[in-house]
């Protein structure tokens, strides 16, 4: 293994992870997280991704011991609504934010990979164009790397290639690689069918009316 | 509650938490980590601090389900062994550093202040005179706050009163706020006895003798 990467089973980061192993050949390993979220059927994605490339080691971590800490978001907490996409723009944190939750993260796959003495650790962080976290940014990584810079002995640093990409540009990538997004899952409110109405619904149907495809996953609206 | 501090129940950490309720009036919640440490006994010393200064929230955050991670320190894997003092003079990178065990806390730490809404984390780190860890440093403190000074709502900022201290620096401090130093572990070893001869009974006992003060723990070593 030459690397660590999180993914979490939406679009992005299984994006990423058919990028790394069939473009750039790398052989990382996964890491994924379970942090009370209603949409855990991304996890199922997850691990079903990694059985498809024949991944060496996947690592679901579970936070759920401490899921009181994360339940001040909409994605975890049964009394918090999941917010539509207009709720949601021009808003710097929505409610859909997860404390620290990218930090956390990273600072445990960068800890799974000083143990595996590798120094890559990669994540699926988007510029997104409608609203956006202040941890997905190329100045949140750029910061983060001057830290772990100062690490005197084998130092990891970060990457997410995708960090300028559009939503729709990542699909265009995916699609090149002929990722099955059937196995993916993006939707926050944890039904059977996607809500479609959701942010992270809204960005995914809006990258495939871009790239003009056709989900393959079911929604509940038409 | 207006922080949250990190004890691990050290001499370091406990004077922190004492100097912080009885010196800064501070209403700390307190974080504390079980990650498979031979040591574990400093969590029972944390408990004993926490309930000694009447603290409201106390979490122990258990990560020894990712014990893989950490199990590549001599201070949790049993076949690496605790080096004594003079094994780790000049070394950048001791055997006893734990992978990103500090970012990995302070995550935590971050997301759990976030989540009490309130603004400010405290850690003990402590500028040794012998060795030293990365994540432990002034410039480790700046770069991590460049960070998360990034996030656009209500911003966490970390402080270590103590990074510039000496370990006799803060002996003195903990002695004129009458800490209990009978109720604080340091030695990595792990036994019932402190050995006298790890790094951090090495800096332990030099603070002590630098102060004119007898430690009040029992060591396998006279």
């Amino acid at each position: 293994m030459d690397s660590v990467v999180i993914v979490s089973g939406g679009m992005d980061s299984v994006t990423l992870l058919q990028f790394l192993v069939k473009r750039e050949k790398r052989d990382p390993a996964v890491m994924t997280f379970q942090y009370g979220q209603k949409h855990s059927r991304e996890i199922d994605c997850a691990k079903a991704q990694v059985a498809l490339l024949g991944i060496k080691a996947h690592m679901v971590v579970d936070l759920r011991a401490t899921q009181a800490i994360f339940g001040t978001s909409a994605l975890v907490s049964e009394d918090i609504s999941i917010p539509n996409i207009q709720d949601v723009v021009g808003d710097n944190q929505p409610a859909t934010y997860v404390p620290n939750r990218n930090m956390l993260f990273l600072a445990y796959a960068v800890a799974y990979a000083e143990s595996l003495k590798v120094n890559r650790v990669f994540y699926g962080a988007q510029a997104h164009d409608l609203y956006g976290y202040w941890d997905t940014t190329p100045e949140f990584l750029a910061r983060l790397n001057d830290v772990y810079s100062l690490n005197r002995k084998d130092a990891v640093r970060i990457e997410a290639p995708f960090v300028q990409y559009s939503k729709a540009d990542v699909l265009r990538t995916g699609v090149s690689l002929e990722v099955d997004y059937a196995q993916t899952w993006s939707c926050y409110a944890g039904q059977d069918k996607a809500c479609g109405k959701c942010p992270t619904c809204a960005e995914r149907l809006k990258a495939f009316e871009e790239v003009g495809l056709v989900d393959p996953i079911s929604y509940a609206v038409s």
